[in-house]
């Protein structure tokens, strides 16, 4: 079972444990009910349909269940599929655990952890240095295991994390080549920016939007706590307007959720490395399972474009 | 001196006490310095320019100084402009003070202050009221002497009450016919959505932007302190998110600055409030000075629209 | 039978006399035909699916047939569907009428009749009144029995005349707060806005558009008429052109049919109430059918939004 | 003075009997009144300033006054104006008429008549032909001598009637290469989708918007004309609904003015020829003045664009 | 066989020859494999289902194969489809070739052919000329059997050359009313502003685009073997890159994929005739099958509009 | 003399030598012509007035002509403006050449020469680096002369080779931290994306648009440079379409430019490396001459945005 579930071409023939990651009923042609789940390892995830599923069934395969999975491959409208041959549930004997099977960021919680405290620990400014601590040392655990979005780029767990390592390096050498930039508010606003995640989504896995999430979103839940963190450290320099200002106008522009564009030089940078990052991130996924000379599937946050990968990348 | 500035025609003589509300320094074409100043009385403001002017005159002739003009109006490409014949800084003998020459709202502070309070005692959710009396409470002063706005809509004293009230008005109209709204949330929603102006802004004369309100503007400032009351309040329950929506979603739209569209039913209402009561006073004040069978100079924010007052309407 | 259509939640046993609302024939995967059909009674409508119809059954079961339907209501991608268990068509000795199976407004035609005409009545300017009057009476029949729209708001019986009344009462109440507006206009405009509806739609059941409907839109067609209108009475004052602009510009911007924008105060006004009175409509409608803490189904004219129904509302 | 106003380059001298378009007062920085007067003969207008100018001189100079110039053509921010030494108002002993000093079409309004005569002639469909017939009757004087817009294009005497000609000389021939064209409808749809300029507009010299036209739009008032005529005519065919559909349509989509977008094929056709000879006559005036391999002034309704004269299009 | 495939209604049977166009597998909602086909013959293409495929029919029924069908068309969804009852591919004894069964232009290669090298033969612009002739002849075939595009217009055989021809046609005609148009350029402009599609696109049958059209676009090829033609020729005047200009804007605006907008009349104008010919060919192909008093299938292109044939269209 | 020009403030007296960049005639209120003239020397450029000029000082004082001034600095509608005193042509014995006030990259060209070339010279591809080699040694001299645009960003002598060096740099750092990157493609993209702008714009100094910019614009130059050069080096691999394409999509999308939106990987780096850079220019240049709490001037090319400066940013 060494070979991961996206590891397989269309036309092979698949047997694994996987981990249904969403599972929804439905009414087939003939009437009768069906499931299209989700089934996922650490490769990815790809959809299948149960067909003539009795209630048994139905509670059986619930979102968060592992299960012994045979079948092939095919494909579907230019997707691939799973077309199930035989499943089950697993039992304890099988020895498998959900964490087996979930996609995680490619570097571990401890590195996460140390990388982005080692960048606090450079900082020179005080108050920039005391705010950012305090609010990661608040929201660590969920800083180190939460995705970076339900969807499109660094949704898989520690991706939040992940993100903003990959982001903090970035930084570092693009500060180094411009100067000016001022590297205590450029790695706060990074280590900030998006912690307001880890309020607005469920958790790592299986992640959906909380009630708070949905009515605020992680800038405005982020920009108060940056607030009150202020308010409990005793700190009222013009940092604390100013780390506001950096995680309030991150998604750049008005009509992509921040109430005000950058209007300081590093809130610029932040939102062009974020943005960076981001689309490296789903470049490097589209890409990985295309050959030389073909397109991928179409990224939608990306405009919805395909892209080419050259004959010469062999 | 009974007639009021605005109320002079084109042509007519003006000998009056006015107050200088901004003054800008030029290089004539003759290679002279002038002044542009706008003079303002209660009935609004007009511009007039100073030529050929010593530094004396400059200093003589600062924003916020009470001046005695004589001159004549005059049109100058569809606006009217003051042309000065004579102006003299007044003195202590003249007997004027600035807020004899302020625009302010047609109803008093003390009206503002005891209208609103009767709306909070209204209120029935115990939470939803302490949060409103103790920010209204802690921002009072602020609430009942600044504008609404620095221009477009209730851009004088008193303005931001004045509009306040209207809406609270219109509400209690509008909730009367349509039972199902939360007039609790509604209200309270009314009362703070424009409360982070006391920060946003500089103050009640010659108005401008503080940093704070340019790099957070009014509705994070609000949404944070809607945040610290329910903590000093000790208040946990959902009322503390749902009117931070409120105040967050109020512009209506991203790109009109609001990171989150309404999301509830009486966020989506009270935009529609604050637009009309800012639209009837945009319309009601431009339509003022025109007569019946014209045509309203154009209102930038609404579409840059002339509106036209039906021979009908004598 | 006295518990209505809507009135059942997912997993619930139906048995009712329903109205055909409109029926679609489909071929299923397996190559043969089936029915997708809309029931629906007072409480409004759902979907269902008739498996393996005979060319008999594809007769029996056309549009604005009352049948008899037994089944289960299920969950079917987020929207609920009944699922048949068994069907037939009623019989006179059932003694069900269509119109006891049509969603209709809250209060009678008698009812609207008297209000508008009473509000016709207070009228002051007699040209006004007049052709409201007149145009009024011409469309009588269809102004009482019309829909609002084929969709999105007060899309049932009467919805014109109910959306109508319930517009008239908010302009009352908000030219009290303003009486700087003049209410004849815009009482007239209100009576007059949609009256065109009656020519651009097919009638009051299974509505569709009319070519006339496609062609010109409701708003051309009300506007010839009021030039008429004024042509019969032998009407010239600037009244019939006030009133005609109203009409053509309450959609309020050029983009959404409006082939000019408003232009005079009551306009403004009338397309703000328009849209006021049609999204309590929508938001009352889909928040129904939601528990507290639950979202509703999206409302794709206001912007596709979901809306919240907070826990505290109970 | 053979040579007219446009045709003198930067630098020349002029001594002309011109036409005062307008005229705005206004107030220099020495504080003196002076007047922006538009000056034109047959071949255009040009911008002059009158400096230093007594009430006498201002009532003296009103629009619509002919007066004799001499002056200096200079160039004023790449626009030409004329720097004037003297001015006088004519005498009747100068002999020289306003209709001497117009810009009029290339063809006379007989021209105009006989061959827009002609095409109504030719057509095959009664009630097209009958409607046609009695608006042109009715509104012939205007349709002669009306601009077909107050600038941008065909903005001269008899520029409507020629606008009109020219698309139906142009309609013939596409319909030629495309014979599936109705050429009834065309025909019709030409002659009549800008008729109700003469409504909307003030008149041939001097022009301005009407109230009507200000609140209406030709479009719709055009669209109301149809509908009258058909009534008083009797015509009650579908060809009534469906040229009312071409007039209110040819703008092409609901942003520039048309509150339908084109569903008749005809109506396509017809906005495409509208907007194709517009563009041809912008081109023709605006490359007129220009030498080859240069650039021309930027063309508002063209997307402000600079068109280019090839070199070798000597 | 005399009746072509699409001129068959709803309910009747077919028994006709017919190309398959494209063919894709998919698995039925019972988990059994199905092919969703195109079928195709000279009057247009129509879709049907094959179910239960075996892995043997998958291969025998490929694009590009000729088989025999008969079947009956039904309606779904508002759009024909045919349900198969028997198919077989065809053997040699049936006789038919695939050139039989493709949409062509109405007119032949030799038409096409002989017209455009007359429009060339009479350019009076020898640099101009022998341009156009030198990339004519480089890619004639192509050019006489190559679609205008893959969808929307002119998409079937010789659709290059037919669109070319009819807007030389149109430009002729044009070009007699307004005189002052360079002839040679548009002419020019109309033979190669699509040329570049024999690059783009893969051939003339099962059309897809190649890696360099989906890199480049016809656009840029063109420009660059403009530029080639020019050093190849030994031609350096500016024509070169006045007809590089043409080609590079004639999509008209920035975002529809022209880098630049047109800077020369005569590309303005090209434009506007490739707009109107494809706009006319849209036209009657989706009104063909429109009966009188009845609207097309929405058209894409025309942003997605239906046209309407009006009642007196017989 | 060693205090620059843009070193002064408001009030400050000024006695330097400077080049006029630009000198415009304007006829002044009072009749009198006067030049409006553009000075600069390496710190930048201000404007200046010279009033009542005689026909002799307009000649004397044209575009690249260097003058000794002697003035003041004041402020004019928040922009800076030199208020002149004296002013004189500089003759030979003044020693000062045109290049002593010309602002120029902060590297020299050797610098930028040998930068490059490396570059190059690690190129392991050798088709991307015989192309991109061959083309920057055609248009080496422009390419270490020109600026990278004519206002915005690198708007001086050698900005065009000090943006590449600055990207290249840049791109070498993302490289090493998203090791999939082709950093062949990558460097060559760069080296070639503005390298047409050597035809587009006329020259290092005074630079203005060439007709074949206007007309075809740097990308479509240089798409065509890359399939000449690689004509003439015989290489035909996929190499060439992958540089055009890396050009033509570096504007990222089609309404700035691009008729193609990035589909390489590479190229959406590039477009994001581009923007970078330039924005980090702009901003720098903007804030040099901001103190501590205030805010920049408005910057066009960043939606027009002030930009602030902490009060911590001593």
């Amino acid at each position: 079972m060494a070979k991961e579930l996206l590891m397989h071409d269309v036309g092979e023939q698949v047997d694994l444990f996987l981990l249904i990651k969403s599972a929804t009923k439905g009414i087939a042609s003939n009437g009768k009910p069906f499931l299209t789940i989700i089934l996922q390892d650490q490769s990815g995830d790809i959809e299948a349909k149960l067909w003539d599923t009795s209630d048994d069934e139905v509670k059986m395969y619930q979102p968060e269940t592992i299960v012994r999975v045979a079948g092939e491959v095919h494909n579907y409208r230019g997707r691939m599929q799973l077309k199930i041959r035989q499943i089950r549930p697993s039992s304890p004997q099988d020895g498998v655990s959900v964490s087996d099977l979930l996609e995680t960021a490619p570097i571990s919680k401890d590195e996460i952890s140390s990388k982005v405290t080692q960048y606090i620990f450079e900082m020179k400014n005080p108050n920039i240095q005391r705010i950012t601590r305090h609010l990661l040392k608040k929201y660590l655990q969920g800083f180190l295991e939460y995705p970076a979005a339900t969807k499109n780029h660094h949704e898989f767990v520690s991706g939040l994390g992940y993100h903003v390592v990959s982001m903090l390096d970035l930084a570092k050498a693009i500060a180094e080549l411009y100067p000016s930039l001022d590297k205590d508010l450029l790695f706060s606003g990074i280590i900030l920016h998006d912690l307001g995640k880890v309020i607005e989504l469920s958790g790592p896995v299986s992640t959906s939007y909380t009630v708070e999430g949905n009515l605020l979103g992680h800038i405005s839940i982020m920009v108060n706590e940056i607030g009150k963190a202020a308010d409990e450290l005793g700190i009222h320099g013009e940092e604390v307007v100013i780390l506001q200002h950096l995680v309030l106008s991150h998604h750049g522009k008005l009509e992509w959720g921040s109430p005000k564009q950058p209007m300081i030089k590093e809130a610029e940078i932040l939102h062009l490395i974020d943005n960076l990052d981001a689309k490296m991130n789903m470049l490097d996924r589209a890409l990985k399972r295309v050959k030389p000379g073909e397109f991928s599937e179409r990224i939608f946050p990306l405009d919805n474009r395909s892209f080419y990968k050259p004959t010469f990348h062999l």
